[in-house]
């Protein structure tokens, strides 16, 4: 099957201007080879692997209230689990953008454009649903 | 409550080097401040959107066959959809990050140093789980 | 605040009829009034928790093929600990249904009338999609 | 592929002290065979459905703060809501049980054991931790 790569074939030794996703990117595609994961890596589970690392992510904060979240995610222990699971709904999420061949960044980019049109800042200030009535406002 | 901020204050008109990331993340926060939504955006409830977004994502990929889901990725609706959903849990993952005070990409390169001693490539190779038995590899 | 139950007090010694769903709630009941948890259980809390024992569940089928699930989950270690996670997602479930005053046997009955009419038989044998085009059918 | 199903062959009228989980069972038994749908409810699809379900009983309380969740579950029209995706995690569980041969209520029941070893109760009230310092209490 051939895969529509929009990421150049990366140079090793990236150049002080190297965007620093790509970089990673090119790291995490050696990983992934060298322990000959691609034949798990189909879109399918990778949107697994997303969900169930988002899963984690989420029991982190399971029984803690809102008010307290911020100075809970302080805790060194605590951030440390947070960072390890921040990093691995990315890698997930990466993989998949690198197998279905989209730029993560663009692709955040282009929701970001729509959700401008979605909630326009004068309807949309100080609540965080569409103004149409839709719940499901994204950030 | 002071957040840690690892971002320096981003300069409206970016340099040719600058990372794109972290010009989207300068326009994400612009975003969310011109609605006062900062008030919503407290880590708990981010790592709830990040989670129901990997949901939609999931959804799309629910009746598919993995055999199937690279090709199924690539037809223009679905693929459409499917970049759609992963800006909406890019989105939510970097805003968690900015709130937390985390570089993404630095916890993703964190997570992959990490994985690269747990999952030794003469012990992993074509096996998707930690020598040790673990059963929930990530990538 | 005033919570609305639906179910009934339940007498502690169960007669030969009474539905095994009940009786079990009228123990979950018990461990969590014992344990002085409900503080933590608000349904929001809940939501989380069903989620995030969701993803445990989807981390088990993670790198299983759609085709050789089956035979995946009749493995014994497989088994206890698919058992174990639906044992946690049933569970977080029937606390949001109590906290909320809904049952879950009257619920599940609703959206399956529900579906009868958005699926007809007819339009839906063999495919996995509402007629209209949606993508998100529910079972 | 030979399934272990539990549940004998449900009698079409059911008797008045018939288990109201196994007379729902049947009718969604008979509702998923008229469609043919089988065919697309391999475990792995089916733990994928309940965690996309779940995903979107959360993004019903994303924005909600903890301590108005209980109010907003009231709201007539959040209720209908919240009926409609408890009864889709419900619906998407009890096909997965049915599927690997586990009865839910048993699962839960044994669960609900293991909990009660792992969170006794003078070392457990008031703290939704595991006491050896575990961060992922289950209830």
């Amino acid at each position: 099957m051939a895969l529509r790569h929009h990421f150049p074939a990366m140079n090793p030794m990236p150049d002080a201007c190297a965007d620093r996703l790509e970089v990673l990117l090119a790291e995490l595609r050696r990983f992934v080879r060298e322990r000959d994961w691609e034949q798990f890596h189909d879109p399918k589970n990778l949107a697994m692997a997303i969900a169930s690392e988002a899963g984690e992510l989420l029991a982190e904060y399971r029984w803690v209230e809102n008010r307290a979240s911020d100075l809970y995610s302080e805790a060194d222990d605590h951030r440390n689990r947070i960072a390890a699971e921040i990093g691995d709904v990315g890698i997930a999420l990466l993989l998949l953008c690198d197998r279905v061949g989209l730029d993560l960044v663009e692709a955040m980019r282009a929701k970001l454009a729509a959700n401008a049109v979605k909630y326009p800042v004068d309807k949309s200030r100080g609540k965080p649903e569409a103004p149409g009535g839709g719940t499901k406002a994204t950030l």
